[in-house]
């Protein structure tokens, strides 16, 4: 053990601007303090995955349909409290800018790059008929058994 | 420690569908893990676990106003995100049922037939006015203080 | 490792009544057994720390915005589910009293008796606005790497 890495896990399930930003934040700060850091993105969680203009992809009509309800990519959650119908994003956006913390495609973007591990869970990408070609490169693909796998050896877990 | 069980203990606050289904899905998966596996339903999560209709006991005004209000089961839960009015969890349903995932109430079965132990928390049964009666057969009673010496112990601890 | 006392760390994001009436009730209990608990309060959290009268503070207008929409303190925040515009966190409320159950801020000041470390998230406090005099006393000031450095030595950790 001495000589492993310690691992942390986040459960990326919530949809939402601020909760895909607190994990994001979470997830590059561990990563920066040389923790081994995966991300499961699960249910609503997936949409920050998506790339933010439509992907041509053979689809059923009510994966098309949940396709068209969910918001496209990072740029287009909404909040948990306060959402306005999109007013509230917008101010919270406005905000980080003047603060010049980073946008969460820029979060993603720095994970990436920190060697945080990216992983879309295949079962709910399957439900919500969501296909890898609309998710953003270099995500990883797997079930609910990887991600036990990850979390029965990391010191911190957290479902969001 | 070499020939104990890894622990995993989830609490189930919340009481929506594909919060349950999550909860669910991990617990099942980790039990297959053979790890002990509990989740401790408190708040609104224990609606997953009710009887799906009424059990007759005596409650003052307040007690039948939430129990009314409140979903009657694991088959009537709502969605957290596009729920409109009942519309969403039949979607996901019909989805789930195309993709021969189990239901909700079957993932729940599996759970008990993996020996996965189902805790209600007592103080918010309490709050809520819910009696042991109106809750599924099999089922554990305690509080928070039986939790918490369940997660001291284990390696995957989530807040669901 | 054996005199070392054991942590327990939650982060408080959510800012509902419900929410944090767990957190803390889990927190309490966790002190309760001689565990070295911290609640790292981020985003809507932060609302649960609030003074419940307005401090008279510098701020640019959009900070001001901001903290006059979010619930001014504990005995404010509304519910996750059935909030009903207010009458369920008064119906929750009642039958707390009824069964003597703690208030959330008879909740928080028996957490800060108990040694409970409450820290407010810095960088979320800037993005709301919020300012050191407008929270309660007694409460530290940190970053996530602050966070994480408890985490990764805790036992328990919970997302909420």
């Amino acid at each position: 053990m001495t000589d492993k890495k310690e691992k942390t896990t986040i459960v990326l399930f919530s949809g939402e601007l601020d909760k895909a930003i607190a994990a994001f934040i979470i997830a590059n700060g561990a990563a920066a303090y040389d923790h081994e850091v995966t991300i499961f993105f699960t249910f609503w969680g997936l949409n920050a995955l998506r790339k933010d203009s439509p992907v041509p992809v053979k689809k059923g009509w009510l994966e098309k349909m949940f396709g068209a309800m969910m918001p496209r990519g990072a740029d287009r959650l909404g909040l948990s409290k306060m959402n306005f119908g999109g007013i509230g994003p917008r101010m919270i956006k406005h905000v980080m800018k003047k603060h010049r913390a980073l946008t969460l495609p820029q979060l993603i973007e720095l994970a990436q790059e920190q060697g945080v591990k990216l992983v879309a869970c295949t079962m709910t990408m399957e439900l919500l008929g969501l296909q890898e070609e609309e998710l953003l490169d270099g995500i990883e693909y797997a079930g609910v058994a990887a991600y036990l796998g990850d979390a029965a050896d990391a010191k911190v877990n957290l479902f969001i």
